[in-house]
């Protein structure tokens, strides 16, 4: 039978892509109140953020030889583990697994499979014992035969009701703070902010614009196939169960390209499977900026990077640290991770 | 051998989607000067203007009925003979052909092969007569096995000096100035603008915030695949003589799903590839506005519906009448077709 460790990997193939120590939800330090002048005020001084406020002050202030114009201020962001957390397993699969427990009244079939029998009964280990095949069925049975409007219904109903199950937090609630203020501070600089995740594209529309300020059009991600037809007189799509597009790794450009068709300047990332969006953007002619988040907090997050099956962070670790890219250390450089902290 | 008409049929699998009369640009009637309250000032009063102005009161007067969020305020309008003209055919298959000719020198095998040798020589009927097939080869041949960037840059060389041979005006300058006007008039009113065409999204985007102010991102269209690779240690986008995506016809809402994850409330088209399109804005819960142009206008610009191999419009226009849906007459509702006019 195969490990946990082992059957995460192979969610790379699937939606959820790239150790977990015990998470913790104490601290609750009250903040200094920073001067209004500080964009960043949940980040500690430092070359990370100091990294940051440079690049803006130098694409952004008229004047400068690295002055970016307002349409080609692109800024690209990976979101299981950059945005918001991403252990002990990608939350989609939490979804996943929840929506095939609600829709198992309906598949009686389902009891009589063992790979479903699991899943409904929660038995992930054993689930992740079916491989990349076993993660595939699940993905599709829970993601596809709805009309958009049916899928956005329960993932909306899912975000705004479902908690982990350690911090017992919602999950739009694991969304790192000081992340948020990255994204308000790049947009009040004129850059348009984009959502580039392995995690699939529908799952994260609904709610990117609440959460994350990032309307649906600008979120890319892994996609299923859909298609259009009539259903009773009123053009309907219906998502099938079919992969489309993998948005991970020599992906990520890809489908930078396909979307936005403009290269990104800066990009924020926290695992191998960001590689390549990291270097399209260091391959701009002007300034850009590339930041790798290293999970370092087990105290008030997780700490992960070498070898973890979810969020696995070894070349790309080595190309920042080769490239002088910004590497923010999560417990040093951020004053909270999530906006309760 | 076969003849022109069927052979640009056969476009429609290819890029370029969607019966010529003789183009004129005579007619320089200065305009009276409208009332600056005037949105549509190109427009002639009439059942096609008022549907537009009531559809935007409508969804964006607070306290309406059938107003809509900011957020959802999204309007999809098909380019070619939508935006601009498309006659005698495809702007965008004679940008292939002179791309092919300033190609031809490092190419000697191609004057051995007859069909690019017709492209070459600018021999359009011959060209045609490889059918498909043909067709595919030359945009494969003028499209890919370039960086994104040496792609953008050959586009913009084309768009700011190609001239239409009937008209002698650039071919950016053959856009509809009401369409234009009506583009203003939405984003002045909250909606998101997107182009959504059967064309190339590579061969818009380059210029399309310039002509239209349309951003690349907003531009949605038919696609060839790509691939990332470092080039001298430098993240690049090489485009792949490889077919990806055809946003014609049922591929419009599936492109709109993809790329937006929202569907419009208002859609403009002029032929059967943008039906689809319109019936998904027409499946809006709330209030919507479908609009088709009707090429009716042989003096100003070209005539052309039923039948036409590009452009046809047949099914869409009995749909649209049988729906009640915005058929607007060129002749009669538009003061003048181009800027320039």
């Amino acid at each position: 039978m195969m490990s946990i460790k082992n059957s995460i990997l192979l969610l790379a193939a699937v939606f959820f892509i790239s150790s977990c120590n015990s998470p913790s939800t104490e601290e609750n330090t009250p903040l200094v109140t920073e001067a209004i002048s500080d964009p960043l005020p949940s980040w500690n001084d430092g070359a990370s953020k100091q990294s940051i406020i440079d690049f803006i002050e130098a694409t952004t202030t008229e004047g400068s030889s690295e002055y970016v114009a307002v349409g080609d201020r692109i800024a690209t962001f990976d979101n299981d583990g950059n945005l918001w957390s991403e252990q002990p397993y990608y939350f989609q699969l939490q979804f996943a697994f929840d929506r095939v427990k609600e829709l198992a009244s309906e598949h009686p079939d389902w009891s009589g499979d063992p790979l479903m029998a699991a899943a409904i009964g929660g038995d992930v280990e054993k689930v992740f014992s079916f491989g990349e095949h076993g993660l595939i069925k699940i993905v599709m049975a829970s993601h596809s035969g709805m009309t958009e409007e049916e899928f956005n219904e329960v993932v909306l109903n899912w975000i705004n009701t479902a908690r982990h199950p350690k911090t017992n937090l919602l999950y739009k609630e694991m969304v790192y703070q000081p992340m948020l203020e990255v994204l308000d501070y790049f947009r009040a600089n004129g850059f348009k902010t984009f959502i580039v995740s392995g995690g699939g594209i529908d799952f994260m529309r609904p709610w990117s614009e609440e959460v994350y300020g990032i309307p649906s059009e600008q979120v890319i991600g892994s996609s299923i196939k859909s298609k259009f037809e009539l259903v009773d007189g009123k053009g309907t799509i219906i998502k099938l169960p079919e992969l489309d597009f993998i948005d991970d790794k020599e992906g990520k450009p890809v489908g930078i390209h396909q979307y936005i068709g403009k290269r990104p300047i800066a990009a924020f990332g926290n695992s191998d499977g960001d590689l390549q969006m990291l270097q399209y953007a260091d391959g701009s002619p002007g300034r850009s900026l590339q930041v790798y988040v290293h999970h370092t907090d087990a105290e008030r997050e997780f700490a992960y990077d070498r070898g973890s099956p979810i969020g696995g962070f070894d070349k790309g670790w080595d190309y920042a640290t080769e490239n002088g890219w910004t590497v923010v250390d999560m417990k040093n450089d951020w004053k909270k991770i999530f906006p309760k902290d």
